[in-house]
């Protein structure tokens, strides 16, 4: 099967290159870039050095792209371009893979309040997000157009959902603060983003309004059955790659530490990438990065009678990269760890 | 004025040192260390070389301390340690003020919940915690044994208090995250804090139990007139100094952020430690690592009702030693910034 | 083909257990460790959550061992004890590779003056050294133990070996300049390898008297044809893994940039780790961490006519264990860079 | 004395208006920025909140500079851009004192082989080189425009100098290798600076040709008598300040560590900021990070004869601001430390 990736030089187009390269079932076979077209794979990703078996760079060119003999596209762009891509590809015939926000969302409105116009609107009703974890598996037959979930959210989905739905925490007063790697940035030359103003550095940002709120709650809503809102508190720390979130959420009456795990458990039993720690001990990022796992733990404060729930996963890896090749895995009927492991 | 230290090669002794050898109106006489008696100040702490006026540490014994001419004397143990100092220091008619724990906790129960048996209960009755934009002036004719708040209760309580003594927030629901330097577990030979492992790497710990739950709630009480419970999150982050703090706490009805920074400015009027950053500007460790300061800022999230309250300092100096000299600073009659700008 | 790790706690056997977890050709049956004997690997190894297969630390038992079903084990001990097990394993008659430097270094007596007595001085003359890209391939028949070399030493010899060997560069007057990360100093819980101590700071350490030096100049004496003395000055750098390693060395007359490069290229023609660079690009250990690679590259300095030699690679990978799995896949007929890509 | 600084909100900018703030002889009264004229000076360096005394960048207009009631005039501006600058200042009876390149150089033709075309070069005879430990003291009389010295020579100067002079080493087979904080590339937005790109990297660059040998090699020259030539092979570390500098240089004949000292010990009885460590001990960065200080130390390495000697700076404080400070306080008669400790 021949895959090819749109936009292959930012931080989580680099992973995707890499991890693709690996896969013993498909091959990559088209890497595209507006800046980097006409230069060898390597020379852009230097850890490939040995590895990029002669691939070169290609112009981002969407007709081109529609009529090769390519497979599957995994679009690794900003909003906007890729829903130009999407476009042309969807209706080409291509199974593709969106990293981007453009179809993570259902509701149009939602989606135009946080992201501005949508470049193709027509596509969303056709569209499937897709946290492997947590969507239905009725997906993969229904749709040409997936779009990966956003790294907060995944660190915010995967552990609250169960437990909303299965009644082990309240809906109300809701808080989920995350601490990113600068990676979740992007490879963006602003002077905020560099090494000596990062350093040595932990701040919060974008409080009450960040992107990805859209894409938390919306999913909140369809996987649990009733509107939820939370506060969402992003932060940057000085590290590259990494997300450790903590959501502090009110038990439900009589719930316990046990209730909590055991939905979990009910949830993921066959999951490979989800590992439940031991209440009382908790997720570190240093533990996930370079892996497609996501850790949880939790405890239940008698003092609060609050959940403190920790995940930890790698940004780049289950929030990004990894998470869409598990995507494909899924889809086209791969082992689920395959490449990932 | 002669003053000294006990205990100073810890990392907020050597800050002390280093902030009381270039105050303009203390002399520093004597620092003491079990370990490092007879060594050269700058051997220990080579960031003083040429900066130490000859001083040595000399071994840590409380009744030759109390026998000095030292008017003033800091304690920078652990915690049973220094009560252990404190009392044969303050019978002697020293003027102490304490970094550690011991005599921060007004309550002998509370504190003998969260640290063990205490070692000087007597003196506690006369001991006075002092944060010194939140404690009423009186402390200073009061007492001879001043505790210096804890890192986490200062960057918490300088944003709360005034928040909950005027009513603009609500006394239910708080939930503080911290994110701190690796520098606030102390100088330990422990593995977990070796580079290796702290570097890249973010994570909670101590949910739920944290020691400093215990000042945190007092203070609350004492200083806003009703019991208050909060959620408290610690964090490590990969970095050496600093800690950010974020506050969730819903608001009043009819609270605005206004409302926030008018009780804010009302209370730090005429606090040259703290500034009030813009209603959407975040606080940065990396601004105040190295000062005295602690950064505010709020934002209220008309979705959820709740302010956002954001906090940064640096947990060694207003955290710890800058704070000690800013209350001996107080306590003596000195300009209040003397030997912290 | 079973496989163990004696001491797999340590930073290289925690990447030696990784890498040969996922090795297609070995299973690995036995790990060791004295400290955390009885517990599950990833309880001790969280980044193996997951992929530990439900092993658990078995101690370390040289008897036990010798008598099990294992047909290669990797020792990842200190010097000393490794040569503790070496002789209790090797004459019942396992493969084993060395990764201290107890076999390094033929001459006994050179050997005593690094490391003080040797515990196995007769099993030297048996012991091979083997550095994949320069030790003749001889060693695969002759020998059960296999001493894999050390981080400093490859980052030097790879690069200079052919250059001295094909008389491109003189032998006098070599400066070796080295920055290492801080897993270099394994997971040691002294003061000086704290995060808030290592981070931040840039210092050389070990000049004059380095260990490694040993084996650096007695490999450079048996690959090169004659005695070479050089200047190694090892740093620290903030920073987990990684070498970069800058060699000055004066070039021979008529030699220039083009032969040096071909010096290599005829050494390096079939080594699938080895990357060299263009003249003027220089290696960044970010680009080789993870990898077995070793980056090279080279200038020649027309004010000098010293050729300024850089190489970078991960002092666990390349440097540590990487290569010994590398040294087990040549020694078991597997293919160069199986489990290493 | 009312001083000023154009080009104040680069790294180098921002620390000396930080110490000219603070400087208990100077009142800082002009800050200028092209990119930020009009804002308050806090807005733009956020560490100095509440020190700024409400000074407000103004746009750098070179006449109105020259027409202003300042003394002394600070230029942190780029190469070119400060020597357009210095031929206005000077002629209008400022004293100026320049951080870049462009005064540095006394040979016309070495400043423009290594940075282009010179701006003013009818004013280089009058300009003068000031590193206050080498230059003697005749310059204070003899000049109004001073160049202060680069991070990477003075690291190098301070140490080397007295050693040449004095016929303690050769003058051959020199060889620098200096590791920088990436400070020392400037506050530039590249994708080369990045956190992500420079977190965890070490690497070499500008071998061969770094702008800085110029100024080395010329300082040399004219400091001890003779024409040098040395391989300086500089670095970037993972870190944001300061500057590990390692010289490799052949001992003269019968010169022994105790000689190397005493030359070093004579040259700089009365310098407040040379810190001399003892042999065997290296300096470390973070030793020296926010001081004006330069730590040195020495071996003689038996075996090869030749000295291997260390120096620590912080490149941003005695590698350009703390410096310039430091000749501003000699040029008009203050404490030489002055503002500086």
């Amino acid at each position: 099967m021949n895959v090819g990736i749109v936009g292959a030089s930012g931080y989580s187009g680099e992973l995707l290159v890499s991890l693709l390269l690996r896969h013993p079932q498909v091959k990559l076979t088209a890497v595209t870039s507006r800046t980097h077209a006409g230069k060898p794979l390597a020379q852009v990703i230097p850890a490939l050095r040995g590895l990029d078996r002669g691939l070169v760079f290609s112009d981002s060119d969407a007709s081109r792209l529609a009529a090769s003999d390519l497979d599957l596209i995994f679009l690794a762009l900003p909003h906007g371009a890729a829903a130009d891509f999407a476009k042309v590809l969807v209706p080409a015939g291509k199974r593709v893979i969106d990293l981007s926000a453009d179809f993570r969302i259902a509701d149009l409105a939602t989606y135009e309040r946080y992201y501005g116009k949508h470049h193709a609107p027509d596509l969303l009703p056709q569209a499937r997000f897709v946290l492997p974890e947590l969507t239905p598996p009725s997906w993969k037959a229904e749709t040409r157009l997936v779009a990966a979930p956003g790294c907060y959210p995944t660190s915010i989905l995967v552990p609250l959902v169960p437990l909303l739905r299965d009644g082990v925490v309240q809906r109300e007063h809701i808080v989920a603060n995350a601490f990113s790697g600068v990676s979740g940035a992007g490879r963006k030359a602003e002077e905020a983003y560099l090494y000596v103003e990062r350093a040595e550095s932990a701040k919060a940002y974008g409080l009450v309004k960040h992107r990805h709120l859209a894409e938390i709650e919306e999913q909140l809503a369809l996987r649990t059955g009733a509107p939820t809102v939370i506060q969402f508190n992003p932060h940057l720390a000085p590290m590259r790659r990494g997300i450790a979130t903590t959501v502090t959420v009110p038990a439900a009456p009589g719930a316990t530490v046990e209730s909590a795990y055991a939905s979990w458990r009910a949830a993921y039993a066959s999951a490979p990438f989800v590992q439940l720690l031991a209440s009382g001990e908790t997720p570190d990022t240093a533990h996930v990065v370079g892996t497609n796992r996501i850790d949880l733990s939790a405890v239940l404060d008698p003092r609060t009678q609050n959940f403190v729930i920790t995940s930890a996963e790698d940004n780049l890896f289950k929030g990004a990269s990894g998470q869409a090749v598990q995507i494909m895995n899924l889809w086209c009927g791969f082992p689920e760890t395959a490449g990932l492991v």
